[in-house]
């Protein structure tokens, strides 16, 4: 069993070698070699080798992928405000670069198992709320185009053969580790980690402003569990949404003090800023997914747990 | 007012081209230059020019889309039978093919009308019945994904304001002028169009069967229509179904008796085939379109109406 992780050195994808690493098998088999692939040099991780890979281009995505890989994630990509500013790039990468890995599978003709990580960026516009599994996929950015297409794709590659296909429309994922990022939702992860490091941070909406969320550690266990699914178990359609849960920013403020008491709190500076406000307001945060809960995803128990999944997994590193 | 119609030797291309030819306005303005492209000469039709074009080729396509382009029809592709036995005959006409003219577009900056032909494959699997506006495109096969594909994409390069484009997913077609083709909805014509020329046909399902129309000529109107609507009519999301009429063949042939009395139906031979009645009973047909309604689009107040213009528009030439 040979495992590639592309996108191997961002967030999930260091937390998924590790996780893959520390389990030792997949789909029934021994793990036998697991790569990290990144653009640039992923960090290291004990058990895992780490190489380059550019998917936006072939002969790069054709050397990272050697004829007995089973199982790629394909995490790479570039994140919404990038693909917003520089379209060209979201292009080349974010859908470009989903089809050469799609292409190079098709090549090697072994239909190896593909996990693509969607995003709930695929749904906006009119469409009305709850957002359910047939719920119209109507992008305003991009990037939410981008993997939209990126889900296309995977459903028709599966569906003739050339790859065992499966996506995940990925909620917010937070508690992220790490310094804060250009994304229009960094604050609702730096909120809670500059204060948990004793740094001061800034929350640009409201304490009402509601948001669906997940957790790094709950993620990596859905992406792992979903691997091991059969074609017979997700039907006619390879992609579903992620299970994560809605919290208000008072109730995840609350369950940081819950954990790490009072102290967090007072670091968090109230500044409303329109611009952002404007961008995540467009935001679906009324999700609710079946189809992955009843194959087994899970969200989080209680944003507690998230508090806690970082103190246990990210603060000793931070 | 330039117009270019891509696909302009296809059945609804040539139909576009006569009636816009008489027309002679759109948008409110004169009609000063009509163009025909298809990837042979497309047939002459007065008042137009007709000229080669290759949408999978970027220079061919560069080349058929002068600078001073207003309004540009994209019905260019390859259909499903087709799409889905050349996989990468689909992917470089049908997928690549719209992007290189919405590339080409984008180049330009001036942002042209682009009219792209949808089709209603872009619905099936799971997904429950009626499909209304909102519901979920789940394509099963490639010529499906690939026009899906191309909706987002004409939704992502309107709302970045590289294009004005808007799309429409077409029902079923009939009744078609011409020769029987490998579509598995060819019969759908053919039941009416040979015997109406006095000739036998086969039809391959039941008396029941269920299906959505259109007329050619009610379908170019639409298309015309839809051609007049501006940016603000569109809200967030430029591709929608076009309205069709859900009809049993039963009820299609009792139309043809009505219109040009009993004869035309002896002339049918029911075969029923098993690989016929496989495919098109995955089809959709219940379905609701509300937003093209609203917007001005009409389907045929009677299948009588499609006997009529097809004797009308087309037995002429037959």
């Amino acid at each position: 069993m040979n495992v590639l992780i592309l996108g191997g050195g961002g967030v999930i994808g260091q937390k998924l070698g590790q996780a893959l690493a520390r389990r030792g098998h997949l789909r029934g088999q021994t793990i036998t070699r697991l790569t990290l692939a990144d653009v640039t040099d992923p960090a290291p991780v004990d058990g895992a080798e780490t190489i380059r890979c550019d998917i936006a281009d072939a002969a790069s995505v054709a050397a990272a992928i050697p004829p007995d890989t089973d199982v790629i994630y394909l995490l790479a990509a570039i994140v919404s405000a990038h693909a917003e500013e520089d379209f060209d790039a979201g292009m080349s990468i974010n859908m470009m670069g989903t089809l050469n890995v799609l292409e190079r599978c098709r090549a090697l003709g072994t239909c190896p198992v593909v996990v693509f990580s969607s995003s709930v960026a695929v749904y906006g516009g009119e469409v009305p709320d709850p957002i359910v599994d047939h719920t119209f996929l109507n992008p305003q950015t991009s990037y939410g185009t981008q993997k939209a297409i990126g889900e296309l794709l995977v459903n028709d590659y599966s569906r003739k053969g050339m790859i065992d296909g499966r996506g995940f429309r990925l909620p917010t994922i937070s508690v992220r580790p790490g310094k804060p990022n250009r994304a229009a939702s960094s604050f609702m992860s730096s909120i809670l980690r500059e204060p948990l490091n004793g740094q001061e941070a800034i929350c640009p909406v409201g304490p009402e402003f509601l948001h669906c969320y997940l957790s790094p550690r709950r993620c990596v266990e859905n992406l792992i569990a979903g691997t091991e699914w059969q074609p017979e178990d997700l039907g006619m359609n390879r992609c579903m949404m992620m299970p994560g849960r809605m919290w208000s920013i008072a109730q995840v403020i609350q369950a940081m003090t819950a954990v790490a008491g009072p102290e967090p709190a007072k670091l968090i500076r109230w500044e409303p800023q329109a611009d952002i406000q404007r961008i995540v307001n467009g935001w679906r945060f009324d999700l609710r997914p079946e189809k992955s809960i009843k194959l087994g995803l899970r969200a989080d128990d209680s944003f507690e747990d998230n508090i806690r999944y970082y103190l246990e997994d990210d603060q000793p590193h931070a």
